[in-house]
């Protein structure tokens, strides 16, 4: 979860420009309120789901039929052919919204009733952007043995699980293990939803400055839930020449200290044997891609290679201000926000992959569904390179749907669909 | 879950009766089937429920009050203010049905998957009868440890648990360890709500045959986890005179190798020492409550108190079959079918009992405040002293509020409400 608070016009103090002058540049323009706080309490109240019947239960037929003794002839066929759970239960098409509350949007650890209200708008957004149900959990642990336990207890309930809002480097571990112990796809939306949609616009973003992607320099500040899962797809999408940045400096084989996950990122990643600073990383690189929520020098991308670009996710306050990163040279800028141009936004990607799916029952979503989502999402941009176009619209009638058939496909092609 | 599969008409070879005819008995007159396999098949077809949005979400607006960046509000709101997650989020009115498949209807250890259309039949009712929002969760462990484990960690998730279909005794350690950890209601429906509807049927039984309820002899055959609670709501509601009977025979003090739970109801009842058969218990008795599925001679019913009252809730086929039971002499019979007069179904239960201990907040579901809720099942019956209309219909308009009512004002009188 990346996007978070953007309600109030906030101002950062900015370096000084290239042409010496000090800057004082609003990251938001004032502009009027679409809504109060009070109309998000009305919005909210009550909750946001509710649980209807698909069928009815009106007399006692119905009652006889749809509970007991009808539902005994149900049950009776699951014992005996376990794939008749797929058409007989709602299992096959619900996709549990999972949290321990401990990564809350820009809030962190507030716990798991605080971060309910999250989860359950994330139910929502599966039922609104592609028709799925879903059901919001939270847990009352933090703990990865436990939360690990719980989750594989009440898998038979579901058809899928999307991960949320779980701290790194917890996150890996809890993920991981999951989809080793489960027959469903389980997903981080943290990381792999955002991972998604970075790579879908940096693909369009690759075509407004005429590169070729596989070939851009990019540096990842940030090596937490997204940093890592934007550098395993970007890497997965063919791009090689990626350095991770952490608040300690590069990610170089041979660092001392690093947490596994960040040890193998440095195996994978950093061809050239860059070490140092965020400022050695940049130097010359083509893409910058912020998901770490420490503000970057926008100087820095002065130094960068022609035509760089910027996305700079951190929210409320983007790394680097777009307005300076665009005085400072970039030719295309992304933020989370959803007040300027070009939104990396996770609902552009979960829904599409998570009914692409459950559609094909597929066991796992692997790393070549999740480029094939990415692809759906590039394509579906109406207007080809131009610089403030670079994600399509999350109300793009369709994108889910095209999203999941390009999901269905690559799960056919890597034979993990039923 | 008393109710099972009573589609087929079958029949008992009876022992002779009183005038010492052989009599075949059909358990069930044949009629036309109300309903065919397939037509129960289609009614399940993608299983029974959906999840819909109670607010609508249909542009950039909605989407960001009900998700980022507006939905931090809420979230604050909460973590600072934890009792606001009642206003602000489902939890607070939503049922979890939790089973392990171990106990379901008259099919047995069928495993989560196979008893998940059951679960969904009982969150169908909820919603149905109480307007209640609930989610099936069945679970893939059969260990009470990992039970209550999962259950706990999902918890915060959820207003109230609904314990459904776990096998005895580890439904009774289960229930209690969760009573114990969270401060939700917690209910094992298949103990509890099958003994609200036994007490509340008992009480028009009573006033059938002009008895003050208290002082009726009874025996319940079956010390399992109907037989326990019906025995429990029995004490509470005052009846004093009360005993147990398992297969090895009358549950009594100083009977060796008894289960923990049984040698605790052994204690609190049978206060005139019996000890020996069902049919030593059964003498001079008047009322026999059958939850053990073993047929009984029903010669039997001969020999207990004048105008005795037979309960033989087994599903499908019934401890002792009616027609018999009337032949002995029975005044009052009920079974657990819908073809025969007076169904104990727990649907009369369930739905009041959870929404009245939502609605005022209760942290758990007492002994009180099911004697309470049974009082409103025995008063929603239309007609007095009727024998064959000793419990209300489940359409009767209304009675879920009815029930939820008198939970509530038991709960205010007990302190456990908010």
């Amino acid at each position: 979860m990346l996007t978070t608070s953007d309600t109030s016009a906030s101002a950062t103090t900015m370096p000084a420009g290239p042409a010496g002058e000090a800057a004082t540049v609003a990251v938001r323009p004032p502009r009027p309120a679409d809504f109060t706080p009070d109309d998000v309490l009305t919005a909210h109240r009550g909750g946001k789901l509710s649980v209807s019947l698909r069928a009815p239960l009106a007399n006692r037929r119905d009652l006889s039929m749809l509970y007991t003794p009808g539902v005994a002839g149900v049950s009776s066929l699951i014992a005996t052919d376990p794939a008749a759970a797929r058409d007989y239960t709602w299992a096959s098409r619900v996709v549990a919204v999972i949290s321990d509350g401990t990564a809350v949007l820009g809030l962190g650890d507030i716990g798991p009733k605080a971060s309910l209200p999250v989860m359950e708008g994330k139910s929502a957004l599966m039922k609104a952007f592609a028709g799925l149900d879903s059901v919001p959990i939270v847990l009352s642990t933090k703990d990865p043995d436990e939360i690990v336990a719980a989750v594989t207890a009440i898998a038979p309930s579901f058809g899928a699980i999307n991960l949320e809002d779980i701290s790194a480097p917890r996150c890996f571990e809890v993920e991981r293990r999951l989809v080793d112990a489960l027959d469903i796809p389980v997903m981080h939306d943290d990381q792999h939803g955002t991972a998604v949609v970075v790579l879908a616009a940096l693909m369009n973003a690759a075509s407004v400055i005429q590169r070729v992607m596989v070939d851009l320099r990019v540096v990842i500040a940030g090596a937490g839930a997204a940093g890592v899962a934007c550098a395993k797809i970007l890497l997965a999408a063919g791009i090689h020449d990626l350095v991770l940045v952490d608040s300690k400096g590069v990610l170089s084989v041979g660092r001392d200290g690093m947490h596994p996950v960040k040890a193998e990122m440095a195996a994978l990643s950093n061809p050239r044997g860059i070490t140092g600073t965020l400022a050695d990383a940049m130097a010359d690189a083509d893409v910058f891609i912020g998901v770490s929520g420490g503000l970057v020098d926008p100087a820095l991308v002065a130094a960068m290679g022609p035509q760089p670009i910027v996305f700079a996710l951190a929210n409320p306050t983007p790394e680097i201000d777009p307005a300076a990163a665009l005085r400072y040279g970039a030719a295309v800028v992304a933020t989370g926000r959803s007040d300027f141009a070009n939104q990396i936004n996770n609902v552009l990607a979960f829904p599409g992959i998570f009914l692409g799916a459950l559609d094909c029952g597929a066991k796992k979503i692997t790393e070549g569904m999740k480029v094939a989502a990415a692809g759906a999402i590039c394509a579906a941009v109406p207007d080809r390179a131009v610089a403030e176009r670079i994600v399509p619209d999350p109300f793009t009638p369709g994108l889910a749907r095209m999203v999941a058939d390009a999901v269905i496909a690559a799960a056919r092609a890597e034979g993990v669909a039923e």
